[in-house]
């Protein structure tokens, strides 16, 4: 399926106005019901769905490997035609038998912002353990990584409106590419892909287009990845957690330059 | 309170390596309570946090109007420190009545996404009633906002992770500005500042710094706003709410230019 639509605009420049085609990011609502129960709707771009729902039951720690899913399907008996393409059947191993209605209750909405399906503040800063991966990554290698992510987009150019996160191993060369309109759900979208292929987290570097928000470390160290970096800035809570869950991380990534804000030991 | 924190972070550049002080953007959760119920947790920056609450219950159509608010302020009786400037209590008139439980499900986590909360994709779509506002705004007008946006943010520079959301008037005037790491708080912010301050929306512009995702419409056209800009992209479903909505869409203002993407009735 394809990331972007297109729109007729009205283009004004210099008080010239002109009608012309343009082309969208995508932006769509996706319902994943487990076991036949809706626990959440995930605003994504649509396009590698399967890798995004086995990145998010990884990343929300729903379950602990790809081996404890059975299936995960587009529901073909939705009532509306739009929302065919809109909603996720997830089937797990009967042995996982996740509370359901816990899950739904926290969980709903959890893929958008990482914390918010979160009871508490406490909940929210409490979550997971250290990775522990003895990564050790050149700063060449991290300062090739930007281009190749650019180089490698297919939907940015086009659109202007979309996040990108790259997987990359500690040579500086693409593993995976994925793109969202949310950088959370690229982020989901990179583990479910590379959960699926077999990939080991701990010997991996995730670069995302943009800023590094706290729920991007969060989902990096609930799969064990021990290096995130960013075009841009991290925020105060980002840091935090890396610091607390021992993930390197980095922004500002820009041509030979970088910031390192937390697990600089990993970086020859 | 600052919306930004100093960080000793290692700066890499051409592989010398030095220690050195940075700025970094703050994010924190913030637990709305009301009428002593918890019914959501935004990951916000710290500031403002009456405008961001008063902004998020008339955006999230929780309250019709301000009056209907009693009081928004800090919990002071937490049992973590930490915790005591990121919980607030919200006193609502007795009359308004929310019905807490199904907020409470529905809107935890709302404020990051607009959509989460929701019960399913059909919800999500049929929100609200169209915004019938005459406005009308020179293309002048239009592209004089973005470096007076620019100009009065005061913590972009220094952290370079933060959005920006301008309220203008008509004549491209900026009547206010509010920053925050999620678009959608910064939204809620001038919302509820400008509702505080008695502004109506009808009469205004809303500019955010970056994308514009649907969440930014709908909380829009939720509070009555009839054009809204960014200076990059919109997403696909931000330009159906604002076709569905009677929302003006304008994305990449820039220097002269704009694209308009649904309104383009409302641009002189």
């Amino acid at each position: 399926m394809s990331a972007s639509t297109r729109a007729r605009i009205v283009r004004i420049e210099a008080s010239i106005r002109t009608e012309r085609d343009d082309a969208l990011t995508l932006e769509e609502p996706l319902e994943i019901r487990i076991q036949g129960v809706p626990i959440a709707v995930v605003m994504r771009t649509p396009g590698d769905d399967e890798d995004l729902v086995m990145g998010f039951l990884l990343t929300e720690r729903i379950v602990a490997a790809p081996s404890d899913v059975v299936s995960i399907r587009h529901c073909t008996t939705v009532t509306e035609p739009e929302a065919e393409e809109n909603v996720v059947l997830v089937v797990l191993d009967p042995k996982v038998d996740p509370p359901l209605e816990k899950l739904r209750r926290n969980l709903y909405a959890s893929s958008s912002c990482g914390v918010c399906g979160k009871q508490t503040i406490e909940a929210a800063l409490a979550h997971g353990g250290r990775v522990d991966a003895p990564l050790s990554v050149s700063a060449d290698a991290l300062t090739a990584m930007p281009p190749r992510l650019r180089a490698a987009q297919a939907t940015f150019d086009a659109t202007g409106g979309i996040h990108a996160a790259g997987l990359f191993d500690a040579n500086g060369e693409l593993a995976l590419l994925r793109e969202d309109v949310g950088r959370h759900n690229a982020v989901d979208k990179i583990v479910g892909a590379a959960a699926k292929a077999g990939l080991s987290p701990k010997e991996h570097v995730l670069l995302v287009s943009g800023r590094v928000g706290f729920e991007i470390v969060q989902k990096a160290a609930a799969w064990g990845l021990p290096v995130v970096a960013g075009i841009s800035a991290p925020s105060s809570l980002a840091v935090r957690f890396g610091q607390a869950l021992g993930v390197t991380v980095i922004g500002f990534l820009r041509g030979e330059s970088m910031n390192v804000y937390a697990g600089a030991e990993r970086i020859r």
